[in-house]
């Protein structure tokens, strides 16, 4: 069975054992609750690294209080077994009381590249999750950490703080896993009713029109915005949160797609918030 | 000549190449124009680690725009010949435009430790120490960081910054050093005219003062402080910032001294915003 380490300091004798051995470590932060989209960076993980690490902690900052922290789904029985057979040597489960003990008083936070999309419905949504990856970072010392282009915000902010703190470690994205109808795996997936997920294959459907329609020449993006906003207004179950183009590294909205853009969207069904997006690719790309 | 480091890069490889030979690495970080103080903390880091660094770089994030950023002494070249006489083995000094260049979006902040003294009428200023801090021990990635006592806000804020970030780092405090009359040593008494200098004496008798009190008894923080703001107050060039008692670990004002406390404070004499502060040990300590 695979190791599962809940102690911040075995956890980092462990990883700095690893590193002066010069074995190459990979961090795959996750809040559990795993699907293949996860796996997928587990495997990325491990052609990139020696030894993969899966750190599983459902972060409390990164939620606020009227959101899912006591609903988000929890398993892990299910996910350790997951992860032993997706190859990661080791897993990082943290108690809430040690990452977060009382008199905790320090954050990390980007401006800025927060500001919009899914920081303006969850304001401090982001300064959670850097402070946990600085926190992740900072224990398991990882050569390497992947994120999932799911989470294209996420991502962005991530290695503008690894960047602007000269955090010695690399970034690495794996592309989103889809169910086979186009939706995007998600461990909140599981919020929905049998009626609500077969609406929310109009997400998937919205971004493959805005690339025909990108395909086609039509570029401008308060138009693609428009069209695609239509497809999911047509579901009575969706409660559209933002639909969005933005330049990828800078979060900033971007009028024309012809220098390419992330069409973003976050789209309520139910108790379940989606998030989704496509790099779209204008002609000068 | 000791080796003066600009490249974050190089100054990076320097010390991961050091670290993976077993070698500890100690850190100063300073703003530069040395004095006895700063010296005195190279000693502590040659005692305690192997290969010391003295970061020199005047951080413009802790300095608010109304401030002495600009005025703020620079000389490079006698910083040097002090620190290659106190044992360092390295400098680094990197250029701002590389600290923080273009589109720099991220910071780490302490909060409720950094709301009191000098976080009140200076409100960014801890978050640019933070931040800087952050920085250079990522890119130096020391074994220990020595800090001194002069500024207590500051390490205090630091220590909280370390622990809850989970940084992999030892915070080391170093004792005030002080002139022949007791005036802390400060890059900026240099702004000191004559009769201000001849003035800033009360500092140090001011904390005397309220040493001599506790001793004798008197331990009610008001009774002290109004004792110690009179002194002060004598001198037509002062002008006090603060003056408070508090924990010296959470920042928070405390009303009697017999479990301990610190007392801090903050004075303009002119250009100069000079700070100073004791340790004070009541019966209970």
């Amino acid at each position: 069975m695979i190791d599962i380490i809940t102690s911040i300091n075995k956890m980092r004798y462990v990883s700095e054992k690893k590193r002066s051995e010069g074995i190459l470590i990979g961090l795959v932060p996750t809040m559990g609750a795993l699907h293949e989209g996860h796996l997928s960076l587990v495997k990325r993980a491990s052609e990139k690294t020696d030894f993969v690490v899966v750190s599983i902690f459902v972060n409390p900052t990164q939620f606020a209080p009227n959101e899912d922290f006591t609903a988000y789904p929890r398993n892990i029985g299910d996910d350790a077994r997951k992860i032993e057979l997706a190859g990661a040597d080791c897993i990082f489960a943290p108690e809430k009381s040690n990452m977060y003990p009382e008199g905790y008083a320090t954050y990390v936070a980007v401006e800025r590249l927060t500001d919009g999309l899914c920081g303006h419905s969850r304001p401090t949504h982001f300064r959670g999750v850097t402070t946990v990856v600085t926190k992740l970072f900072n224990i398991v010392y990882p050569h390497v950490a992947v994120f999932g282009q799911k989470d294209a915000q996420q991502h962005a902010v991530i290695k503008r703080m690894v960047k602007d703190l000269d955090m010695p470690v690399e970034i690495d994205v794996g592309p989103i896993v889809r169910e086979p109808d186009g939706l995007a795996m998600s461990s909140r997936n599981s919020y929905l009713s049998a009626e609500e997920r077969r609406q929310t294959v109009s997400l998937y459907r919205s971004l493959c029109l805005a690339e025909e329609l990108v395909s086609s020449g039509i570029t401008g993006s308060e138009d693609i915005i428009r069209k695609v906003r239509a497809v999911i207004a047509e579901q009575d179950r969706a409660k559209i949160d933002y639909i969005e183009i933005v330049d990828p590294e800078e979060m900033t909205p971007v009028d024309d797609v012809r220098g390419g853009g992330l069409l973003a969207l976050a789209v309520w069904f139910g108790d379940a918030r989606l998030i989704d997006n496509i790099v779209l690719s204008g002609k000068d790309s």
